[in-house]
């Protein structure tokens, strides 16, 4: 360990997170042997083009003065903007949000961190429901806290009676992640709902309300008509974490928010104390002109149909050769058995047929892969071959 | 103290930023009475319009495919746009930086924020240089560390001695400001030179880098072609905190970088822990159409003419009535005297006469106020009246 910097940060840049490793192994592999030959299924960056809107909108806005397009907004956002996206919220569940109970964030990482450190205090319990976005850890961690892990059910649905089991004195929030990462399970309506119970009669017991920090920026990426239900309006205790990095496809932008609904009872505390947070992680506010893009963009529809015919493909490829997964609901992610017990020797095995696929055990849960299909059509097309070879390598 | 909540976080978001309270009031009044009758010098929100070529360079990225344009660089930045700054830097300056040296940010409040919490432990103290940009003692008590007052002398430049004595074994970094918010210096080479012998004695003595930290969003706004000397070519353990918030007017945007550069022994290491720290605050990347237009106006020249003519109409009209002030070499604000011992009561008496101008304390000095004069030039002009009767109202 260096003397020469803090421990704990150096290691956590120079492992940077696993996904990207792989992801940056993809890139050199690529330049290597050519693109086409690499089946990279690392990341989750949208292969959808942002809708025509974005670039019309931000045609649009050029057109303002430069002070008022590129000056700062107020810390929360810009109030035209807050007031589009609760006015758009409120369309679709109908709820009654203003302005005032959305922050603005540079995407779903700051809203969650953010969100996280508005709520506990340092000793304080979270409650990820594994398999987990890894970073989550690592933000609850970071403010001196400990994460709890709950294993999901066979179908990766939460199992509130393990989730009940691990709260103590000191829990003060879980979290759920639905459409989930890595899994692409949507939560339902009554599984939700029993969790609500659950942490109702919980919080009671100990005295302090246990929060659901929800973390949704694929809330808009489902397949079949599946309903994705409002948590707020399940459990008034909810915060919920946005991004419109994959319904609108702008990842880079770095554009979310931080929803604290006005049913829940202590929202101005709360949002006084994600501003806070906010103040202490640096933020100031999120980009201006992505800002007055998103309020122009807050109804476009998200465009799954690529994402549904990579799923089809994918699905019926796999279970025709003979691996096992779980039916993906949302997300752009199938969860695919590993075919030994050790995911990240499978992951690695399956890197000599050029297939980049990233092991669970980075997610919290041991013997799977998560696979992004989140790519060319082609890729998954062409990628079959090499899942029949590592299959019958496996199968020999 | 709400219980819903953490307590500090809560408190934080409720205080706000003093100077952006101010601002907020000044947005209420200028409602009432119209934004010609109220004279706000209260924020440091540029006045110049982002330079033609920031436009341009838009319209000219946004011919790019979405999926690059709005993709997720790497986490410290798109390669490019790294070696354009670098390339910049190294015209300017005769260093050699590399892509690696940089890491972009959300502005300058990221980078110091990342910067601070990679080299310090907890328990560690940081010394502030007063009057101090406010938030640096928050960001260095959120890393778990003490900040440190060093006083400036008269003329509002560092006292190197007195910064010495205040060294210890626990000082991990002092942070610089130049040219300064809120005074308007810009600290000379003998002075930095004498700083950096200072520092090197006692990192040698106490057996640990003590780290200088470089806040410079003001570097390119200076005045009579006053030098502004490149620190880390005087003091090698320097780590440069940038935006583009000023020099390009876009402080919405949220862009800017920590330079580690390569002349610093551990740069590696502590390059790691800016990654790492960044991780934990929750940034991915910086906003990616941003990057791209920053890549292609890395060479813009910044246009003070506004700034500068504000700043001769300013101090000849305060001195011409009588006020005391430090003459400002650079930035774009006058550090006045105020007339009496308590800043925040004069303040208060100033906002009678429409006049918002910050007190000192907020800057941890007392006695002062900060007029930020990145104001339309009638602003000034018309303003002369109200100081006027203000300080009529003191001599009566």
């Amino acid at each position: 360990m260096p003397s020469s910097c803090n421990d704990k940060m150096y290691e956590l840049g120079v492992a940077g997170s696993s996904i990207r490793v792989l992801f940056a192994y993809g890139q050199q592999r690529k330049a290597q042997i050519g693109a086409d030959k690499v089946y990279d299924f690392s990341l989750g960056n949208p292969s959808v083009p942002a809708p025509a809107k974005v670039r019309q909108a931000i045609l649009e806005v050029l057109d303002e003065p430069s002070l008022q397009l590129h000056g700062y907004t107020a810390s929360p956002g810009a109030a035209s903007t807050r007031a589009a996206i609760a006015a758009s919220l409120n369309r679709r569940f109908g709820t009654s949000y203003q302005p005032d109970n959305l922050y603005l964030t540079m995407g779903a990482a700051a809203a969650l961190d953010a969100s996280i450190r508005a709520v506990v205090d340092p000793g304080d319990e979270v409650i990820c429901i594994a398999p987990f976005f890894p970073e989550y850890q690592m933000w609850i961690e970071a403010a001196g806290c400990t994460s709890v892990r709950s294993m999901a059910d066979a179908d990766m649905q939460p199992d509130v009676d393990d989730i009940a089991s691990r709260i103590t004195e000191r829990t003060r929030a879980v979290i759920v992640d639905s459409p989930n990462n890595p899994t692409g399970a949507v939560y339902p309506r009554e599984r939700l709902e029993r969790l609500a119970e659950a942490l109702r009669a919980a919080s009671e017991r100990i005295g302090r309300t246990i929060y659901l920090i929800a973390d949704e920026p694929y809330r808009e990426v489902v397949y079949d008509g599946i309903e994705v239900p409002w948590i707020p309006s399940i459990y008034p205790d909810t915060i919920v974490c946005y991004s419109y990095s994959k319904s609108l496809s702008l990842p880079g932008e770095r554009i979310g928010y931080v929803l604290v609904p006005d049913t829940m009872p202590a929202w101005r505390e709360v949002f006084a104390a994600v501003a806070g947070a906010g103040r202490t992680l640096g933020y100031v506010c999120a980009p201006s002109l992505i800002q007055q893009v998103v309020e122009r963009c807050v109804d476009e529809p998200t465009d799954v149909a690529a994402y549904a015919a990579n799923r089809a493909a994918l699905t019926e490829g796999l279970s025709k050769i003979g691996y096992e997964y779980v039916e993906p609901q949302g997300a752009f992610y199938l969860w695919m058995k590993a075919l030994e017990p050790d995911a990240k020797r499978f992951s690695e095995r399956a890197k000599a047929h050029e297939l980049l696929i990233v092991p669970s055990d980075d997610f919290g849960m041991t013997g799977y892969v998560r696979i992004g299909y989140c790519v060319s059509h082609d890729t998954i097309v062409n990628s079959m071959p090499a899942f029949q070879a590592l299959y019958d390598e496996y199968r020999a």
